[in-house]
């Protein structure tokens, strides 16, 4: 049978092999919801880049380009990483380059799958049904903070393993213990998301907004998956 | 205030400073459990020792021999790693050498802690009174499977992160999880076990009798800790 793995952060990914696999990105605060929430209303196309100079470069050829570190945005940039920005009448029919922290980073380091696809809480249902029927293994890749384990991404990973049990099976204990973890949090996502780490950090910076935004499930049909260096929207 | 931080393998441990901390290391099946059974049972001191020909240098130094790979005892070592091989006579009063498939690696890479202890479920209120009116942060190294995160190791994070919340604060939210996984889990612990992959390894080599021993609570007072290259017994 076909399974479903869990990386929990990109400094354990050395101990997965992607080849002729698929990769499901996550960087839920807020990477990733930014994709998903962008390609879904009008931006064309989204550049994943790896640094602050890679997006500088793409700028200066026409690009929007967003550029967070440290949670904030960056200096010199159009944009920062809030989903809000990708929803913005001025990003329409626009291309993006981006670089964040983590999430680009760990699109980057999946190069090698066969597809990569980028999964959020506002298109689970979307990815579960994209992937349903594929016939690959899965890996979801948590981006984390800085290499380290986060909470909602390990959260996200597990709501996507609940979706996917009856079609694939768990390859390891990192699905079963996100599953069990979802299966704790969704009673109470706000509350639980509150403790974490990375939703205190985005708390300092004002950005409450976007954490209840980005725990919404399944409100856009969109699945950004990667063509070339671009990210795309595949429309389910 | 002081904190507790929990590192879910030790692929993860660059991420840790070890310097002036406490580590708990933990291999629930069955490095630890059999380290916390022994020295209960009038084990004299046991030497983790990272690789086969260590422990055999020892056994000719007239140690008794236990080595473990992939969970079956290697050939020419007087004991494998059952914990039940640890409560034998012929080992009171002894001194036992010791590698295992991931334990004692993940003592090994601990060396640069103030203090090295060893937890169990077997011990867990013994570590946690010992632990309480401490001043140093805590890590509590989860020795996984091959660098892979595992499900039993996290649930002994989990437990003894939820013993020691009112005196340590969460480091991140590895502490965060575990802690979840263990509420989740403790309820009907041996059916959540089962699921675990190392439970299911372990099943094929017939050692069910020893993953119920495992998850028995606090039936011993002593703590592991390391003292030189041995592990001693601290009496609370």
């Amino acid at each position: 049978m076909k399974n479903i793995d869990v990386c929990l952060t990109p400094d354990l990914l050395h101990q997965y092999e992607l080849e002729n696999k698929i990769v499901v990105v996550v960087d839920i605060l807020r990477a990733t919801s930014c994709m998903v929430s962008g390609l879904a209303n009008g931006v064309k196309e989204i550049v994943p880049v790896a640094t602050l100079e890679e997006c500088k470069a793409l700028q200066e050829t026409g690009y929007l380009a967003a550029a967070e570190r440290n949670g904030s945005k960056a200096e010199g940039f159009d944009m920062g990483n809030s989903p809000f920005e990708y929803m913005d009448e001025k990003v329409q029919g626009k291309k993006v380059a981006v670089t964040t922290t983590n999430g680009t980073l760990a699109i980057s380091k999946s190069l090698k799958a066969k597809e990569v696809l980028i999964g959020a809480f506002l298109n689970l249902e979307a990815v579960t049904n994209y992937l349903k029927n594929k016939e690959e293994d899965i890996i979801v890749l948590c981006a984390g903070w800085k290499g380290k384990f986060n909470l909602e991404d390990t959260l996200f990973a597990g709501a996507l393993c609940h979706q996917l049990k009856s079609d694939f099976q768990f390859a390891c204990d990192a699905p079963l213990a996100a599953e069990a973890m979802y299966l704790t949090a969704r009673k109470d996502m706000i509350k639980y998301m509150e403790d974490s780490s990375h939703a205190k950090r985005l708390a300092k910076l004002n950005v409450k907004k976007d954490i209840s935004y980005c725990i919404q499930e399944s409100i856009y049909d969109v699945v950004p998956y990667l063509s070339g260096k671009a990210l795309v929207a595949l429309t389910t």
